[in-house]
């Protein structure tokens, strides 16, 4: 910033100011899902209603517009350029929206949200819809507002504020693929499996012993607890600053792995954020890239290495330190435990071989209901015979572990689920990558060495923030310059058929 | 609200907006205090004092002049009047600070205190010194500004942002008063407890038996878990919003009495806060009176009614709930526990009786301070020679038991610490009162019945907010419109010589 370029230097200042002021929103969005009592929910609402109206006024003041036309005009090094080049896609879709659908979102979402906390349990659909329809037909206006800004289609306009540049066509492609193999590959592993002996772990586990545990689990993929939390919610997420990590996670007395599982995906979402560029801290250059990259550092972590044959023998001295010694955590058991394939009902919980079919489900329902082929009222059949059909399971009359088990659709996130599976299939493509530069790097995590792996993700992914727009990432991350996912095909079947 | 006061509703939809905004701030402020890990404290900082930069230019908006002149010649109701007054009241203090100070000051007092959290337990004066210096310097500039607006001394101009219409030749009144009478009456309580016999009770207390005390004993003063929490920090405090009420105290192993205390204490504050009249939240006249009310509160819930010799056996059968049976939990003995004379180095932790010696003697420091007969380097010598002369007990070289205890100056918040002896005066104000008007009261207490002093409380006190000027709130609630020292003197002899 000199005085060179005025009005490049005129916006990093309003975006540092929006940094700011998110900060704050940030970190009261993050309490309201771990601490907030109930009754503070209506103000909490109110609140972020009005900082987000505040922060999209900041965004919309017609100063920005003359301020990104004469700045692109000024002589910008390479990354101010790329700086540049985030600001004018936020101001875009921020652009798109009127002051008054902002902060209507807002509060609705989080309106749905804080019911649903106690309509989940009590499986209360009826009570659901009511304001799940609420926060849908602003999804909808919302995505009309964007797909006239940017002549997407509806549905890819509210994609593109989680995976900026993906598009449905290409998630068809690639679902397409997936929905082709993936039956035939779950029977096979489940036939597979069948003749395995797997040994129970022996609860209760107090939920004392699995926190210590999941400190332990965090220090060995290098989480930074000066720049951090860990915490409780009713649905695990990370959120926070990247100066301040918040993540959390749920306990379940009977058993264990949930959490700790849990524990290694959120923390994959945590060292991406910490590590972010810090010296752009502030600036647009320096957020996470995506969501589909925010997903394929939390499943490079969860899945890649949380599930490596190599990483049991890592976890089972710590599973003896907090929970005393028992067979079920001799290292190949615990292996058979983390890579036991079985449909179930809850996403959250899948294996790796079912969870795309979790995603499929979801990204079929919510463009449907986006593009104003289906209603809210349709959801539960669709769900029942998309499960039925996916994965063979009967969800009728269980909303609660159907249809209502997530968090994203009454907060209004509609559009993120392909982030996932997209996620899953770059972290198998860096996997795949690493290993190509580096052959000993099985060995190097069979020793307990996981720095080349943090370093790789550190230098590819995680410091290059918004840098390069996402297929320049790939390609300098993995020398293809888009999603393939046939490393994602190959990581299963050598994972699970080898 | 109607139509035919447009500036008025202005006005009110302009303080809706103040207090959503101030709900963020205040969240991340008490996040920063009870959760925030280290290294987000920077970020933090810029990101309060970018919002307080914003909130002091919401209300700098030259438009507000205009509106509250407009305002006071519609015709309003009582209480929009006495809505407009605070209105008037708090753009006046906001207005006599240039935008530049308010920034230049949070950011001050954020690095100041939290640096104090590093250096206080490590007797580090030199280091605190270094940042004190700064925040006192803000501080007298403020007390200049706010001085120039007002025609205050700049002591009581800080000192009027805390406990509005307070003087300091009032607070020399009462101050002077107690000076003459208390080191007398602490010889002769010290005399008198010297033949009594006290069991210390027999540790370790678990911090989680202890915590779940606190919880009893809260439900017991009725505190709404519904509307806030209890966690930890360093400094216990009351924070949050009054829709969710945000407490702190903290845990020694070897002794439980000071945080069930400090509970106690706190849940005062917290029902003031959770009792404030919720059809004007968000306006001025819905805030807590001042804070000397504030702690008239809590000095009521730890003195009047902690203390009170029918509450220990109200406390007993919790004390045996959570720590077992044991023979210094019989109640006589846990009424002498909690009103032992001790004079002490630690404010937070002095009994009732020696507690206004520590507020006099910061007093009479930081109204030097901002006078400029003394500067930060003065302090330590200043409190050795003070401590002496009130307490008899040497500090010298220990400054983290000494002028480093505390967090307000560190934090800015000087003109704050009369407001304790304030309340306590306050707190035996009103117990008269109670019992003047209801002879019965320590026998319902005796009966475990809390219900009338609850209801007193929060008929005169909490559902008034900022209705009533401090002497005309005084006069509704005691019958006397000032604060009569008299009633403390008349309470402290009755309980310690009785």
């Amino acid at each position: 910033m000199t005085n060179a370029t005025p009005a490049y230097a005129a916006l990093a200042r309003t975006w540092n100011r929006l940094h700011r002021l998110s900060h704050l929103r940030d970190i009261a969005s993050w309490d309201e899902a771990a601490l907030m009592p109930p009754k503070g929910g209506e103000a909490r609402s109110q609140a972020l209603a009005e900082m987000d109206g505040l922060l999209h006024e900041l965004i919309t003041d017609p100063a920005l517009k003359t301020q990104l036309a004469a700045a692109a005009a000024e002589s910008l090094a390479e990354d101010e350029r790329a700086n540049l080049r985030e600001m004018q896609r936020a101001w875009n879709a921020s652009n798109a929206l009127p002051q008054a659908l902002v902060e209507a979102r807002t509060l609705a979402n989080a309106r749905c949200e804080q019911a649903w906390r106690r309509q989940r349990p009590a499986n209360d659909w009826a009570g659901y819809l009511e304001n799940l329809r609420e926060v849908v037909r602003l999804a909808r206006e919302e995505a009309h507002c964007l797909a006239e800004g940017s002549g997407l289609s509806p549905y890819d306009a509210l994609m593109d504020r989680y995976e900026p540049g993906m598009r449905s066509a290409e998630v068809d492609r690639v679902f397409g693929d997936l929905r082709q193999w993936l039956p035939d590959l779950i029977r096979r592993v489940q036939q597979k499996q069948a003749g395995e002996t797997v040994l129970e772990p022996q609860g209760p586990f107090a939920k004392s012993a699995q926190q210590a545990l999941g400190t332990d689990a965090m220090r060995l993929l290098g989480f930074d607890f000066e720049a951090g939390r860990m915490d409780e919610s009713a649905h695990p997420f990370c959120g926070g600053v990247p100066e301040d990590v918040r993540m959390t996670t749920r306990y379940r007395e009977d058993s264990f792995l949930p959490a700790l599982m849990g524990v290694i995906h959120e923390t994959g979402h945590g060292r991406y954020e910490q590590n972010l560029p810090r010296e752009w801290l502030g600036q647009p250059m320096a957020r996470a890239r995506s969501m589909g990259l925010h997903e394929s550092q939390s499943l490079s972590f969860e899945m890649q290495l949380g599930s490596h044959p190599a990483f049991a023998p890592l976890l089972q001295p710590l599973l003896v330190r907090h929970f005393g010694m028992q067979p079920a955590f001799e290292p190949a058991n615990v292996h058979r435990l983390l890579t036991r394939v079985q449909p179930g009902l809850i996403r959250v919980d899948a294996d790796e071989v079912t969870y795309p079919a979790h995603v499929i489900l979801r990204y079929e329902i919510e463009r449907a209901l986006i593009e104003g082929q289906i209603e809210c009222e349709d959801i539960p059949a669709l769900w029942d015979e998309k499960m039925m059909a996916l994965l063979g399971l009967d969800t009728r009359g269980n909303y609660k572990d159907g249809c209502m088990q997530d968090v994203h659709w009454g907060a209004g996130l509609i559009g993120y689920f392909p982030c996932y599976t997209l996620g899953a299939m770059y972290a198998a493509q860096w996997f795949a990558a690493m290993r190509r530069e580096n052959p000993a790097l099985d060995a190097q995590i069979a020793a307990g060495n996981l720095a080349p792996v943090f370093g790789w993700l550190k230098d590819r992914i995680w410091s290059q923030g918004s840098r390069w727009e996402t297929p320049e990432l790939a390609r300098r991350a993995s020398g293809e310059n888009s999603l393939n996912p046939a490393h994602f095909r190959a990581h299963l079947e050598a994972r699970y058929l080898g």
